[in-house]
């Protein structure tokens, strides 16, 4: 396979470009056949960049010193981003420089971009963001998680074509099985537009295997492979999973503080419990997906430190290597012309 | 203060009436001042009585051989369960026998029969379902959980109306910060119908803080006393956090047994985990309050033991004895009327 490269926005999140140049550096030990492109001020990223000896042959730095805000508007973005290091690394994928690109920053930024610059894939209707996470079964995905709030029908069925894609390719499952997100699994539960994709999807032949309806519960217990939601819930429900393992966490450690002995039970528990931490280390499940776009982009976490951006730019990779766009585009064409045609009306 | 009264459906959930006649042994001793109606079958309750020598003064056995399933639709329970244990629980409620009604049944049954009988309080278009529960700074509350899965703006300030009162009754929280579940923080996220009610509750002035927009990261945070959210959602997100917890809980268990190490840490940290392990315990977090309705309608998990069944139990205690009636009453007479007149077309 011919070598690949990533695009970096090397200028976005919270302390860029010092975990973006160290993320790059620990994914290029695991990804030896990749290259990176950074877009971003040249004068901050090079005295990084020679810092790391064997990072250097591996990175092309493009300069420009216009950086998307994290409170900027998405329109205002679009507008006056041109020259930014997010719209030119996206731009890079678009030109076949990269054949993807990972940024930290501005989540609505870079969806508008992405979009505009990179256009949905024939099928689809709109772009979704999907993201993994750990279960008691492995792992599983979730997709939309921000990028639609409201969603009808027609948009959940493709969000479960792009999900199943994803699962395919970046967690390896042969044949994914999807649920969708519900506050009951009888039939009868929930509102209008799940009624329906469920009815849709069980009517139909998806390339994947279709479970009906899972509720909260099954997010962490893994019950399928794919979930699928609409944005606002999906954001919710991922965000919370995130939240209630922090507080559980920080319960944990204040239990173990409490006395002498659980201090003590703590260091004789330590390296078990280490394996637990990684097991659920959010650094390691940082990176978003915009699914549905015709090019592979990747969103980090803006908090996040140089592990979690390796990890984010290795979600990226996998869906390069597995070729997440012409398996998505093939989905499409199977299976996306029967239900495109379902009216509006009857869906919302 | 009179003795109160609590109207129990002996015969709702997994295993009853074993754990309901055994979680009024538990409530009994909490709350000497309380008496118990239990509806059911006197042959099957009656024996587990009499093994209560300190229960058989303050309860009394009301026969009925009807049970509502726990597959029944709520209509057909409406219809056909008149003479059911449920329903005869509430009828108490409507009649004035008891103060309040605890279940274990069927949510859907209960809820129907609850707003069919009690009716709704003035004021109130939809009843909700609400709940507490463990957060970094203490306990929230959270509604709705799932009687409404689509809402108006409407809906949703009376939701909080009745969300706040409710931290008043019974987290004695003196005046509640209410915050709107959302996909970020700022003005423009959302649907419009959370837009709205933000905008409704900036221009008026209700009985309680509003804090403006949460993320499903606050919910175990805490970040305020009451959540509102659609049934939809506050569904999804409750679940969330308890599969959540679950899943945290199993693989703390699977550390601990990974070497001798890992189970002696375990043995000497083991009485703070027990603490851990009770702040979390769901069974102390067990009862859903049905909101909105003229009478007290808790709902207790159907897979509870008596411990939780007695958590359900005091929360119907302490809604009487706070007067959440009286209280929920008097804030939408003050309240109800300014957020009363606003068009649906605008809201939804």
């Amino acid at each position: 396979m011919a070598p690949i490269t990533i695009a970096l926005d090397a200028m976005g999140g919270d302390h860029a470009p010092v975990f973006v140049v160290n993320g790059i550096d620990i994914a290029r030990a695991r990804f030896p056949d990749t290259n990176f492109i950074l877009y971003g001020d040249e004068q901050r990223i090079l005295p990084l960049l020679q810092k790391k000896r064997k990072l250097k042959d591996r990175c092309e730095i493009r300069h420009t010193d216009v950086v998307i805000g994290a409170d900027d508007k998405p329109s205002q973005a679009l507008r006056r981003g041109r020259r930014s290091s997010m719209r030119q690394a996206i731009d890079a994928v678009a030109s076949g420089d990269a054949q993807g690109v990972v940024s930290a920053g501005n989540t609505g930024a870079l969806m508008a971009m992405a979009k505009y610059v990179l256009k949905t894939i024939e099928g689809v209707d709109r772009p979704a963001i999907a993201s993994f996470f750990p279960t008691a079964r492995g792992e599983s995905t979730m997709l939309d998680l921000g990028a639609n709030v409201d969603c009808d029908a027609n948009n959940l069925v493709q969000f479960a074509v792009m999900g199943a894609a994803f699962a395919r390719t970046v967690l390896g499952v042969q044949r994914p099985s999807v649920g969708l997100l519900n506050i009951g699994v009888e039939e009868v539960k929930g509102h209008d537009a799940v009624r329906r994709v469920a009815q849709m999807l069980r009517e139909s032949d998806p390339p994947f295997d279709f479970y009906g309806f899972v509720e909260g519960g099954d997010i962490a217990l893994g019950t399928v492979d794919v979930i699928v939601t609409d944005g606002f819930t999906g954001n919710v429900a991922l965000k919370t999973v995130e939240g209630t393992a922090r507080l559980y966490s920080r319960f944990l450690r204040a239990a173990f503080r409490r006395s002498v002995f659980s201090r003590l039970g703590y260091l004789l528990a330590r390296p078990a419990l280490e394996t637990l931490r990684h097991k659920v280390d959010p650094r390691v499940y940082n990176g978003a997906m915009f699914v549905g776009l015709n090019g592979i982009v990747v969103k980090s976490h803006g908090g996040t430190d140089a592990t979690g951006f390796a990890s984010a730019i290795g979600v990226a990779v996998d869906m390069v290597k597995g070729r997440y766009g012409d398996l998505i585009l093939a989905d499409f064409e199977r299976f996306g012309a029967p239900i495109q045609p379902i009216p509006q009306a009857a869906t919302s």
